[in-house]
């Protein structure tokens, strides 16, 4: 088979995600929410493209490209669909590995978290609170230039509240993580469930934490560990989580991160 | 929202199609066939993307493309997923319209057709018995040289027996109705399986006749009317199709060639 390029390989790895099942709560293969559906996942992997290649010939800062492929992916019904894993996946693929997204981590600059600001201002993505640096207030971008904040110092301030931003901050331990459970795991869309359990069951997702709150998060995350001792059904696990709308979506972010890493070791999605 | 590049667009009709559900007999959302899996048409539809480009660009004949998209999906385990697509969609993307595909089919050339043979004999596509031109004897190229034939003439020669090669000798008939069911049935997912249903209750599927025989392609045709005159259960119509691996593989190319026209004609997938 030709080898991949990083760019294909980030959409092969959302492609999977988004198709893997049973996912507790989230869109998958079998699961729908009314205003989020497959064909949105589907859609957004196929139309990042143009951000992804730019990324992967380093044209622009890794804010401008974020807020391209958040561009290159809007404008239909399915609100955001790949923000948070488009927060890990340019980086990624501009530095290729985790070594590599470091370093273009290491020297962001306040363009590129103006540019992210705009990026963000653009989906939907749920936030914890009104805070003195809200997105939809313009008086925030003058804050972040006038503080001199560039975008590692962005997600640093929202790493307490949000795993996919920790991710920038601690060096991608949870999707390297989830690359070693999918190694571990073997070949193929079963070693992506047990992946996603892995993580789910690793630490509260922050996504359901911001919209259900913290007991909600914890709970979802004892449950996963349940499932993974087979002390709970897999199936009746989504089923709850679909029924109740408690989808974890920023470890859904982290697991194509992760596909994409192990993608580029070897992990094989077809067997 | 942007406009779609014409690769974009044959890349949407393809996750389109292959996640619309249920289409009688097909993989779709909800179904895979033990060696070919959801999976592999979404990877093959991310992995296209460069003959598609290079359709779009008009960069080399239209069997060389046919040829370079068997290569980028090559080399997982699915087999043949998208060929018969790839038939239609290269002579398509490459003229945008039918009437520009009209133009390029109408220019093919002897090395075309022994490209096309060479993409051919990479795939594992069903024929229906050996013939003087079969695409695994070395010979079939030669004679193909001697007598002047070019991609028309080979896709003239099967279109009795194939119709996806009889879309390129009929001006895509089957193509264009498809794309006019998809404008009538509406927007979004449940349009594509009415489209396909009506395809399908049209013609009987080469494919399937060339598998079962042409009485198990006349009763699914004929069963596929009595669905849509609401005599019998479509779910139930799609399991007996499934458990018996009748599948309407020629249909399903059509209509990605369908979705990838009404596309740019404005029909909507996202509603």
């Amino acid at each position: 088979m030709r080898t991949l390029t990083r760019a294909e390989r980030a959409q092969l790895a959302m492609v999977l995600e988004v198709s893997a099942y049973p996912k507790p709560g989230n869109v998958d293969r079998c699961h729908d929410y009314p205003n989020t559906r497959l064909e949105h996942f589907l859609a957004s992997s196929i139309l990042a493209r143009p951000a992804l290649e730019a990324a992967e010939r380093g044209e622009g800062g890794v804010g401008t490209l974020i807020h391209r492929a958040v561009e290159c992916t809007s404008g239909y019904s399915g609100g955001n669909t790949h923000f948070g894993a488009f927060i890990l996946l340019i980086p990624l693929v501009m530095g290729d590995s985790i070594d590599g997204a470091s370093k273009v981590i290491a020297t962001t600059t306040v363009d590129d978290a103006v540019e992210f600001y705009h990026a963000f201002g653009k989906t939907e993505v749920r936030v914890i609170e009104k805070h003195e640096l809200d997105v939809h207030d313009p008086d925030s971008i003058a804050a972040l230039r006038s503080r001199g904040m560039n975008l590692y110092d962005v997600l640093l301030y929202s790493a307490p509240r949000d795993m996919v931003a920790r991710e920038w901050i601690n060096g991608f331990q949870m999707t390297r993580r989830g690359a070693d459970l999918l190694h571990a795991a073997g070949c193929g869309r079963d070693a992506i469930v047990e992946a996603f359990l892995g993580l789910l069951a690793l630490e509260p997702d922050t996504f359901i934490f911001k919209k259900h709150g913290p007991d909600t998060a914890w709970r979802t995350m004892e449950k996963a560990r349940e499932v993974r001792e087979g002390l709970r059904d897999l199936q009746a696990f989504d089923q709850e989580c679909i029924d109740k709308g408690i989808n974890p979506g920023s470890i859904a972010d982290i697991i194509i991160a992760s596909l994409y890493i192990a993608l580029g070791e070897g992990w094989q999605w077809d067997c």
